[in-house]
């Protein structure tokens, strides 16, 4: 015999608590909720443990609107893509484009979050670019390989920059970021600009997010992404869709044509279908 | 040579438009939607190319507001914090719980828009129960194997019926809902109430998706009660979560101990590492 | 209190005894098992539960080694590639890789073997084709949209056949999905012959397997493949590798450029970086 | 207009090459592999482009065996059974377990083969002892939470011990392994044995694979658990397994039940179904 609670307890959560005829989250009964709080609201009401103030929701639910989608380009995207033309659900599409925002895919926003982590904890910018260019490694959140300026990182700083104005977050991410953008632009003739893991990384850090949630958040925000697109794959109803259209060949550069030589020929000859007798 | 078209055409897309300084989503500049639409909006938008009235935009939000998690019993939930444990990222620990959300852990909502579309259609419900009851199968969306009654049953339809008698929605899905639900209790002691999966679907019929996106929409629901679980677990610093408290071993019911006889023993000894020297 | 028994006959298996110091896999000890059998035979045993005759090994050996690879152009294949530059690890890309293989992209090996078993039980190879012919539908197993004669397919009969004749095993799935082949090629001036997921359809059903384990097998099999081209751009050292190569863009097809007009601009204005004193 | 090699040189692989008609795994046609080698030396073909001798191949084999399952109690497994409860194909079942192998879960054997080259590049075993020591970490590959000495531990070594006397591998990681053992048992009552990882890495060290194909040859081999349990659960027929049985209820320490206030009540009371007039 043993305790109950020895397994009970190994599953413990303070994230919901269900009863017969009740569910309650962060200790609300959802019934409640319904109705009364976005569905941004909620996802920081789990979170988080409390409920957002409306300016604390606002901010989330731009970060959160931003980072939607960029195209079937992105491998998360276009693996979601195919896996919605392989006999799989919707489900499993959205699991396979998640499990792609990995820390090289996806997680920009959050080590951003962490370079900003350690200007507001009082190191200097200049010093941490210097650091990075030293090591030629790009600082996360900043520049991108394809926008000049990202159209995104304008609407959601000024957000921000309204939040602060209105005492509704510290400021001081968003005073680190630009103290990074600054520092990264100086001696430069072309700016690098903040990008989109830049910008939610300043409003994950000025709502008070560990890291690792940034990611999450961007996983959540994503998934809105690879789900249409991957509706939009299962619509057209193609079937086991490659990442080339069917005439194409993936090129080939490996050894040529050779033959294994170190075991005999195990092979009885197989007569074809029309003359066998099996 | 081959046309640019073929290859750029084999990925083509009408969700979003990309090109260098622009990023455009249905249409519409990100940056004009950013802190315009909600989050739930914005999921919207992306799956169905339109923005959504401000009263669809509600049922909505309470809908996923709703599905958003029934504890850590749910395998779906389960996993992920297991996942959490394992030296994986969040984004894997979404992957994995939303990955399990398959027809029978995630699909209820979807097959629950059938049935409620075939009454749409005309057939009776009392009817359709008779054909379930025949096959022994349960109606999906219907009855709680541990809620006598679903707490997000009542406010989901209240809010339903308040768009219905805003006519901002036709009703139709809510009157089949209904009648299956009436259905069901007829002739019964105890009446089989619509659970999560039916009153979501009613929704989800009512705005006039696809029941391929009812499943879709409790994914991107249910993402958030998974990364919620997983972070708790990361918090918690857990490695290596099993399913049963390190005390407890899982039982055995196979064959008991037995040799191999069909092979001689290929092993050299092997002496302990202290006498090692080899 | 409850009984310890409740939670570990939850989680009781017939696979594997675990106790201190040792470990059992269907009765025998590991330690016996290592060096003793290939790991194509402890395949066999962890999923059936004895251990194969030579007979069967051998077959099972040229079945896993017949599928495991079909080049980039495949989903699965393409979107483990993907995966291995998105910052996850190996296991991540061959979960990537496995989970595509659903019912349309792995499944037609699953889907053959019950065609097989029909005939097996008595019904006419022509009828069956017939019945497909009328609603259109490919008989899995057979044909290839690339191959005009699928190369695995010769040594995979020619094996089984030499098995037959050796009484190792019954031939009956042999004979049906010969049955079928020529049923197909019936009036017609190409034939249809069998292709990989035929062949080792016939090698799993006359071993014995399920046909559900004939996919599981065919992902183990596949696996080999999905985890060698992810290495592969491991070691190539490509980030975010999406479909296309840089220079090309996805094309888009959806509605031109439009702007929300449905609510005010609640932007405040965002000075540039350079000019910022927030 | 593009160039053709653009596209498909984007996806070209030394891995396969595919042509009508024709299917080469690292240059063999794949016709005159099946029957000639085993699945454990296609899988070495496939990762490494060269077939192993008899020798090599008998240590892969044996590695590959070894490692296949621990029992439902590791949350690769236990997930993947859960999975298979969920209404998704086994291919979904494989990827959820392959996906949990992440760093702490089934990284062991990649990083004690980095730890294995450190002694072969000319380290002392007691100087990498004494730093583990000081950050209180374990060596990975060395002790194990269960077993106070892992049974396929000496089958695994006395292998490689025969094969360095037989000249088929070079010894130094054994030599290596074996120096870490004795050191970590210096001073101590009880001996630190070398666990699964450890012995594994040794092997796939011996045989001259890279650290992060000791995790992708682990995931190969588990996956064979993974499936064979996932392969049990689906016949017992369960449906969305959760961790623990029915009866029980995970527990719950969070914050008591309390009402949200910031809102006012928005909802129009709904009637019961049986005196709805909708």
């Amino acid at each position: 015999m043993i305790a109950e609670r020895t397994v009970t307890d190994w599953w413990s959560t303070a994230v919901s608590e269900i009863q017969p005829g009740e569910i309650r989250l962060r200790g609300y009964p959802v019934e409640e909720l319904i109705g009364r709080v976005t569905f941004a609201e909620q996802i920081w009401l789990m979170l988080r443990g409390e409920l957002p103030t409306p300016g604390q929701g606002r901010l989330l639910e731009a970060a959160l609107v931003a980072a939607v989608d960029h195209g079937p380009q992105a491998p998360s995207i276009a693996a979601a893509r195919m896996a919605a033309t392989c006999g799989v659900g919707l489900n499993s599409a959205v699991a396979t484009g998640a499990g792609l925002l990995g820390d090289v895919h996806g997680g920009a926003g959050q080590q951003c979050m962490e370079v900003l982590q350690r200007v507001v904890d009082g190191e200097e910018a200049p010093a941490i670019v210097a650091e990075y260019r030293r090591r030629r490694a790009y600082i996360p959140g900043f520049g991108h390989r394809f926008h000049p300026r990202d159209p995104r990182r304008d609407p959601l700083l000024a957000l921000v920059q309204e939040a602060v104005h209105a005492g509704e977050v510290p400021g001081r991410a968003l005073e680190a970021g630009l103290a990074l953008e600054a520092a990264l632009a100086e001696g430069r003739e072309r700016p690098v600009p903040m990008n989109i893991d830049g910008a939610t990384a300043i409003i994950y850090a000025e709502l008070g997010f560990p890291s690792e949630l940034g990611r999450g958040l961007f996983v959540l925000s994503r998934s809105v992404g690879i789900l249409a697109h991957a509706w939009e794959e299962t619509e057209n109803g193609a079937r086991i869709k490659g990442p080339l259209p069917r005439p194409l060949l993936a090129g080939y550069h490996g050894v040529p044509k050779r033959h294994p030589d170190r075991m005999p020929d195990p092979h009885v000859p197989f007569e074809d279908a029309s003359s066998s007798k099996t």
